[in-house]
């Protein structure tokens, strides 16, 4: 999570075994690495890890198989690079944790900024937490309670306590005298901007350090000033601040608590997760899957799908119903079953596309206002002219297969009707979602793929039993 | 796509329309605004936009209908901000350049950082942009030109030409001392790092500012750099460049050319721009949608899904002719057609979650070396456990529904069959397009889910044909 300026090298160093790709562990490393796993090679694994940058050094055990990886935590132990544990993937981080003593862990945590050091210990079970801040210097226990009281998706949590405060009436020689005496301890690895405060430490605004870099001694900071042009509450939702950083093209941003206080601070790198954890999750919605990840165990991984999957099931055998209401149809012409699954897979695809222009516009903030109504008749529109085109299409396709005109015709009426039912419940389904408060990338699909096998199923051999019956 | 921070005021901001919420337009505001469009209220519409972050005024926009946006760009004319153009969306930018005047164009392109400027002449015509260019100042057009002249998704187009640099033989106070006289326009708005570099301009480390503004005027910059983690080259793709950011948690990073001169600088805040698009891109991938965006007109959708669909169709025919195989089987148990669609659809959305969840880990660098074959081990015991609880619960309730114990038996071994077939072709169709040097998102989806339909045709009503008949 943290910038850690003291490791320097890139991915895949020691022995200048430079990767092809940067960023990623070169094999020749990782079979060594694995090696001195077996072999107990203790001094190589902590030179390696401690070479590496976290991020990296994360990446390389997380090559390990999980009973390896287990054994490596336990050989390297206390050297163990706290920010190594916290680049971790969710289900290797635990596992690490379970390895760890109670001592070392609150050795790490002790040396993490604060939204790192909660975000660890967010892993534990509440006794083993509670044990664990027990050994912890008080005022790095307080910090640590209170980002944990904050809920798990809040801006509070995803804040650090660390940040330059400066009153509004110094100067920016005084700012920067402030700066060069504090302990380091206090400060932050790197920051971007110091924010100026009353003598309640309500915030006022903010100085770029750029800003502050460029002006003579004397400048009042208030001249250089600028008001915040965002707001981030304590309170406020980990998506709702990811927004605004890529609005507004921020770099870091003041978080005040409810009576105006300045209590944290955001940085980008930080929110760069949250874009890309929720991107990635609304794409994993979409398919039935309520979480991944590199080292997944087999259990959880059936525990992740399987729920979907038996949702689909049900709802599939009740799709189905409306086949056996057809079924003297069928009979008499089997080459319906034969166009059937036809006609309500191309007609889902059209579903799942306009669902998935939903479910993006919506997670950009493109789906507000006026903009709602454009966009289903656009969806509607679409889908019609998509539906025109590939129905009567695949009405050539079979009057060429089968020679039978009325069948094809059917083929032809029934797509067009179940592509335009398509495209409208593609972009209903999550806007109503999302209006009762729900997230519409994780149910909708059921009710969308569901609701046009049915409607297909019902158009198709419905008009089939009318025409050719 | 850059901080401006002369504009202040948050989103709504006129009239003190505070909106419920942050970044979001309030309603009022945009109906005020149309209102002034349609009445031609050119005073307020000049007021509003000025007032608004760029980013707001281009969402305020962007609620326009198209038609109303371009009376309303006509209206604003020369003084709409060029970042606020910047922001547009692709359809609503290009409509908006359409409505500009050369000598327009060319004043906005002007005040723009590089990699802004060269991104609005892109969508330009070739001799369109010759034009414009032509007006401009021959230093600024150099710059433009340059920038064009990397590839569109490339680290030199991303990157920007104003950044500080120093020589590595300054001290604090003398680099200081250089960014106080030298002029604004030379230095970007705001900045993390100032670069070194030796005499040939070949990069040498950064200092970041923060460090700077704490340490003392005669400390040489030699002490306080840091060699550069990640070397950016400005031929670098730029979905590596957000990885390099996201992997080392950088706000901003140097681009050198071939020969290791540093030529510009990449900021977070149009890195965080290119990791929402590629995630968002890949969901929309795996749902056969090739764009999407909020103005999009209905001919620019259709032509984005229409291939897919009409793909789609051509691959339902050929999976259905499987069934036309067994058209026997069908004609003496109709049943079979009722549940065809189960064991093929259930199958088909397991086939989903395994392609997700790969495309996912290969778009995270989570399929490297000996993690592939941790994953295709993980994915098909995870399809095959699946396929065995869901199978034998379908094949439960296909007994209680039809009471044909034969019927049922061969719904479980199909299922069981065709879930491990669509968990292993789930993570192996990317994997192999991936290797193929392919984007495994873009054309996964049809092999897997037309295979799994195939196969799960072919075993379900073979079995049945060898079983029943």
């Amino acid at each position: 999570m943290n910038d850690a300026p003291e490791h320097d090298t890139p991915a895949g160093a020691p022995d200048s075994q430079q990767p092809d790709i940067p960023g990623v562990i070169a094999p020749a490393m990782i079979e060594q690495f694995e090696e001195a796993v077996e072999s107990g090679d203790r001094d190589f694994l902590k030179r390696t890890i401690s070479e590496l940058h976290p991020a990296d050094a994360a990446d390389l055990l997380e090559h390990l198989p999980l009973d390896e990886f287990r054994r490596a935590i336990n050989l390297v132990d206390a050297d163990l690079p706290p920010e190594a544990v916290a680049e971790l993937g969710e289900d290797t981080r635990i596992a690490a944790l379970g390895e760890l003593s109670d001592d070392g862990i609150a050795a790490m945590v002790e040396n993490l900024e604060s939204d790192d050091a909660s975000f660890l210990l967010n892993d534990l079970s509440d006794e083993r937490r509670t044990r664990i801040l027990a050994r912890m210097p008080a005022t790095d226990r307080a910090a640590i309670e209170s980002s944990l009281a904050f809920d798990e998706e809040s801006a509070g949590r995803l804040m650090q306590r660390d940040f330059v405060a400066a009153p509004i009436f110094w100067t920016v020689g005084q700012a920067i005298d402030h700066m060069r005496t504090v302990d380091d301890d206090d400060l932050p690895d790197t920051f971007f901007d110091i924010y100026i405060v009353d003598p309640g430490f309500r915030l006022q605004g903010a100085v770029p350090v750029s800003t502050l870099l460029r002006s003579t001694r004397e400048t009042p900071l208030k001249d250089l000033m600028k008001e915040s042009r965002v707001k981030l509450t304590t309170g406020m939702d980990q998506e709702e601040v990811a927004y605004l950083f890529q609005q507004y093209n921020l770099a870091s941003a003041p978080v005040v608590d409810e009576a105006g206080r300045l209590t944290g601070m955001i940085t980008v790198d930080d929110v760069v997760d949250v874009i890309q954890e929720e991107a990635q999750e609304d794409m994993l919605a979409l398919s039935g899957v309520s979480e991944s990840g590199v080292n997944q165990s087999i259990f959880s991984a059936v525990r992740a799908r399987v729920p979907w999957l038996a949702i689909n099931l049900f709802t599939a055998f009740i799709a189905s119903t409306v086949v056996s209401l057809f079924s003297n149809v069928i009979n008499h012409f089997v080459t319906l079953a034969f166009l059937m699954p036809v006609v309500a897979g191309v007609s889902g695809n059209c579903g799942s596309q306009s669902l998935a222009v939903a479910v993006r516009a919506i997670a950009e903030r493109d789906m507000e206002g006026s903009m709602v109504m454009r966009a289903i008749r656009r969806e509607a529109a679409t889908a019609l002219i998509n539906g025109l085109l590939i129905a009567w299409s695949a009405a050539l396709v079979s009057l060429i297969l089968f020679h039978a005109p009325v069948i094809s015709l059917v083929v032809g009426m029934a797509m067009t009707l179940t592509f335009t039912w398509a495209g409208l419940i593609g972009i209903l389904a999550p806007l109503t979602l999302k209006r009762l408060g729900q997230d519409p990338a994780v149910s909708s699909s059921v009710f969308v793929l569901t609701s046009i096998d049915m409607i297909s199923f019902f158009v198709f051999l419905g008009l089939s039993t009318l025409i050719l019956l």
